[in-house]
Order: structure tokens, then C-alpha cells, then sequence
């Protein structure tokens, strides 16, 4: 198994990408193919001993900057570690494309070299956000601002497959994001959206949620359009941090406090390790014909590695391929009924 | 001032809200009228020593519950509690309209028997989120799911005086919430509304504000849609509450973490009063002729004090007469460019 991962992409890199990739390759036995600037990137595996680990250097000269606009970026620098990253996964070199970089630029890159299902009209990022007894996945958080029902109905049926292949459940659950549960509650997307879903045999839907029930654990899959999705996971992140700053300053002000901080240490890494995006190893991609995975701009090494790790899996599950069967198969009612009329 | 109070709305009412309403009356001075099923609310005051607070109640015999239909139940049921409050304060026997009942109904009530300032299309809920320096202003978060740039343009218009009222802020800032900040991010209601704001004069809009920003103090008001708002303030609120049971899980496993909690729980406590809503009493429909109130479901005395708290400094800053000549303003160029067509 071959991951090409963007070694200059992030507000780390190179340093915690390539410190990711050994990890990963360490751990998790894969290849991984580093894309970037030769030197720069042979500068930093020198720090590491990668004695029988399978690290290559895929040369790209340009690098598509954090602050980039994204689709011309991606036009502009057809040399860029993004572009020849998705370019090897196109030609079957790679099996998945890892990026922490200029998030619109993967995507752009990824949709236009490496290209989408045939019948997926919009490719959706989907990740896992942490409930009380384990995780649910939502998608889309950031690749389509605005969108039709027919596509939240994609989303929910590519949900429905990544759902089953990596969180094992049987017959997952859908809901769509809402300001209130009823049928007939939120924005015109939602209530129309409800309806084709409600409609959709291959799909277990289950109405709506609000974002206050996602903690316990009521949805395996949520589907939202990517605007709403992204400002709901960048909220529940921003909360937490707020969170932790204001726990940090008022435990600040007192000895008292400061020393029982420092005896509930252990128990507060915990909370961080549960918490933490890190551990969730970034969004993926769905609707491509092979994966791209998105960490988090600001990745540390362990984020990428578990970036690495949810490629793997993803690729070991055929994630791609059962998509493609599967929205054959959500297509062909809609192909019976045409041929009926 | 008088300030009317739906005594059966809420998931803990009547007891907290007539307690919270004993309270308010003590500190801040003011009449609460106490409205709802005489009885009942009677059967409350008797808990308390009243002697020299002005506390009458107002006869209602019905109640809207939290899952009714908003819209059918304030026509079916014209002696609730919230349609009577509502006329209260309609006919000018009180100054405001407080209520932790259904915020449907509350709103639906407020349109209905309070009515719009003239000129405003879409009453707005507007809410103060915490921030590590004070607070910025949210609307709407929750009146109308589907919006058009005008009305987040009124939102603006709504939100900046409050602001200046409220927070004394001479010029406060606005922006929009989105999914990033440069101009052409977001959606299609976020570029559209980001172009009208722009062109504004009687703004300080400074455009786009990432929700992971919004802790940082970059904007004292953001304008959004009710459905992305609501969805931004119950994930937050919800983020907080998962870390907190999260919190507690992991600290009750360890002798030591639980020791070194109760050493830190005074610190504890104040990041409770930072982070917890119940002191920021609820958020206020601004846009009609008289202010309504609308606190949480799950209020607690305390929320609900705060909430008459904040329709008292309304009352006494004289916000809706402020909207009302802010409007008018607003709506003045507009006028002069189609007399001059």
C-alpha cells in the first residue's frame, strides 16, 4: 500500500509531516511517498532513522500556499506537491492522497486530477466528531457552501457506506442537522431534504437532529450542506478551546487551584485525548475515485499520522469502490421509473 | 417599569420562574407582573416573603406546552399565558414580555399581539456569546431559517444599536458569519448580504468572521441566518456541556484527579459563571414595538432573574424606539435613490 502525503503542506510542515510520515510508516507498515521539494524534504527525514522503512521522495517543485486562492493555485502550479500528490493517486501509483494544506486546495486538486465517481455530482469531507460512547460522522463540513436535496442525499448514502465499512455498523443511522427535530423544522434545504430522504429505501433515516443530541450518540451519520457542517465543527472545536483557555487563566489566579490542576492531570489528558481532533486524523474526501484525506491546517505529527491511519483503513475497505456500487444503486429506482414513464 | 413574566412557561415552571421573579423584584427594583394560572402561581408567591415587592399576577387559564405547534397553539389558545403577556405589553400595561416557554410560541405571540416596528421585514433573536474579553452579539439565532440579504443588512442595523445601548460601544463592529473570512467566502446568502453590508455607510462592517474568531473579540455584533445562528449557539453550548460530563467521567475515575478537582473547584466555578448562559438571561426579539424575552426552556431562577435583568436595560435604554429611528434612517437612502429614478 502506497500514500502519497503533501510534505509541505500545513502551518507545520515540513517538520511535523515528515515526523508524521515516519511514524505512520513505522506503525502502520505502509509506504509512504513523500511529495515536495527533494532537498527540503531529504533535509528533514535525516533526523530520523528509517532503517527499513519504505519513505520515497516524489519530487514537485511549487508549494500551494495556506493563503492561496485555491482553484486558480491549483491551474497555476501544476508542479505543486498537491497537484503531482493527486496526480500519482490518479495513475494507481498511490492509493490515497494526504494533505494538511490550504484545505481548498486539496479539494480543488483532488476533484480536478483525481476525479469523481461517475454519478456523484458533489464530493462531500466527512469526519468524525466525538459522542459520549463513541464517535458520529458528518459530513458535508466544508466542500459545497450551497446545495440541492439530491445532494444531501448523496451525502447520506456516502455516509451510510463509510459508516458501515469503518465503524462497523450494520445498518447505520442518518439524520439531518436541524435547529429542532420535528419533520417540517428548519431551513428550506432541511424540510426538503427530509422529505427525498424519508423516501430513500437504502437509507435508514431517522429525521432530524439537533446539534445538542449528536453528543448522545442518537445518529451514526449526520448530513448537513457544507457550510452549515463547517460551521458547526469549527464551533464545537472553537468551544473547546475557549473552554480550556478560560479553565487555564482562572486556574492561573489561584495556588489552590494550581495544585489541584496538577493532581488532575492525568484525568485532564484524558478529556484532551478524547476531545482532541488530533486523534480523528482529518477529513476525507468522499465521491473521488480514489481517497484524499484533509488534516487540519494547524497538524501536529501525531494528526498526520492518524491522517495516515484513516487512509489505510479506508483504502483496506474499498471505500471508493463501494461508493460507486452504491450510488449505482441509489440511481437505478429513479432509472426504473424513468424507463416507466 | 413593569415587566410581565409567562409564570408557566419553561421546563421548571412554575417554581423557578416565580422564584426568579421574587428575586428580580428584590435587586433590581422592578414590578414583575406574574402571568398564568392564579392559583398556581399564588401557591408559589406563598413560598417566599414578598412584604414591599410589587408581584401582582395576571389571570391566564391556559398554557402553551413546550411541544406544541408554535403558530396554532398562540391561535388556539387565546388566554395563555404568552398571548396575555403579549397583550400586556401591546396596550402598554407593561414594558416588556418575558418568557422560558416555547420560544416558537414566544416569538409567534411577540409577532402576533406585540407586532413589528414599522419597516422591519424579520424580527430578530439576538444573544450575547461569551468571548475572552466581554461579549459579542449573535442574531438571529433562531427566528427565521430562510433569510435574504436585506434582512441580515436590518440585523446589522439591529444588532449595532443594541450593541451601542447595551454594551456601550460607540461604533460597534459587524460582520458575517462564514465559513471564511475574505470577501467571496461562504454561501450564496453570505456573498450576496457581504456586498449590501459593504455598501452601508450607517455600519462599521468589517466583513467575515470564521466562528473559530468570534472568542477573540474581533466583532461586537454577527449577523447570520437564524438557522446557521440557532445552530452555532446549541454547539457551542453543547461542546461545553459534553466536555464537562467528559470532565467528570474521567475525574471520577482517579482518587487523585478528584482530590485535585475539589482543589480547583472555586476556580472551577468562576469558568461555570464565564462560560454559563443562565447569566446572560436569554435572547431578546428585537424588531417589534415592545420587548420580548426569550430565556431558555431549561432556565433556572437565576437565568430567569437575569433575563428580566436584560429586559429591564432594555426597557431603560429604549431600544425599540432606537430601532424604530434606526430603521427609518436606514431605509432613507433607499428612498432618495428611488426618488431620484
Amino acid at each position: 500500500m502506497n500514500i502519497a502525503l503533501d510534505a509541505m503542506g500545513g502551518d507545520h510542515a515540513p517538520e511535523a509531516i515528515v515526523a508524521g510520515a515516519v511514524e505512520a510508516a513505522r506503525i502502520y507498515g505502509v509506504t509512504v511517498s513523500l511529495v515536495g521539494k527533494p532537498d527540503v524534504v531529504a533535509a528533514e527525514l535525516k533526523k530520523y532513522n528509517v532503517r527499513g522503512l519504505d519513505l520515497p521522495i516524489v519530487p514537485a517543485t511549487q508549494v500551494i500556499e495556506m493563503d492561496e486562492k485555491p482553484a486558480a493555485a491549483v491551474r497555476a502550479k501544476s508542479d505543486s506537491s498537491m497537484v503531482v500528490g493527486c496526480k500519482l493517486v490518479k495513475s494507481n501509483a498511490a492509493q490515497a492522497f494526504v494533505s494538511a494544506g490550504n484545505t481548498g486546495g486539496a479539494l480543488a486538486a483532488g476533484i480536478l486530477h483525481v476525479g469523481r465517481i461517475q454519478g456523484i455530482s458533489r464530493p462531500a469531507l466527512i469526519c468524525p466528531f466525538p459522542t459520549l460512547h463513541g464517535v458520529c460522522l458528518i459530513l458535508d463540513i466544508g466542500a459545497n457552501a450551497d446545495v440541492r436535496p439530491e445532494h444531501l442525499q448523496q451525502f447520506a448514502m456516502m455516509g451510510t457506506i463509510y459508516a458501515r465499512e469503518l465503524l462497523g455498523v450494520e445498518q447505520p443511522t442518518v439524520r439531518i442537522l436541524s435547529n429542532g427535530e420535528e419533520a417540517g423544522k428548519g431551513n428550506q434545504l432541511v424540510i426538503d431534504s427530509f422529505k427525498l430522504l424519508e423516501k430513500t429505501p437504502s437509507l435508514r433515516f431517522e429525521g432530524n437532529i439537533e446539534s445538542k443530541e449528536i453528543p448522545a450518540g442518537l445518529a451514526d451519520v449526520v448530513v448537513t450542506d457544507g457550510f452549515t457542517g463547517n460551521i458547526f465543527v469549527k464551533t464545537a472545536e472553537t468551544t473547546a478551546r475557549l473552554m480550556s483557555q478560560v479553565m487555564r487563566e482562572e486556574i492561573k489566579k489561584s495556588p489552590v487551584a494550581l495544585l489541584g490542576a496538577l493532581l488532575s492531570r492525568g484525568a485532564m489528558g484524558r478529556v484532551r485525548e478524547r476531545m482532541d481532533d488530533s486523534h480523528y486524523g482529518g477529513a476525507v474526501l468522499l465521491g473521488l475515485s480514489s481517497l484524499v484525506v484533509v488534516a487540519h491546517g494547524r497538524s501536529n505529527s501525531l494528526a498526520v499520522r492518524h491522517a495516515i491511519r484513516v487512509a489505510k483503513q479506508a483504502i483496506e475497505h474499498e471505500v471508493p469502490a463501494k461508493i460507486q456500487r452504491g450510488i449505482a444503486a441509489l440511481a437505478q429506482p429513479d432509472e426504473r421509473a424513468e424507463a416507466a414513464r
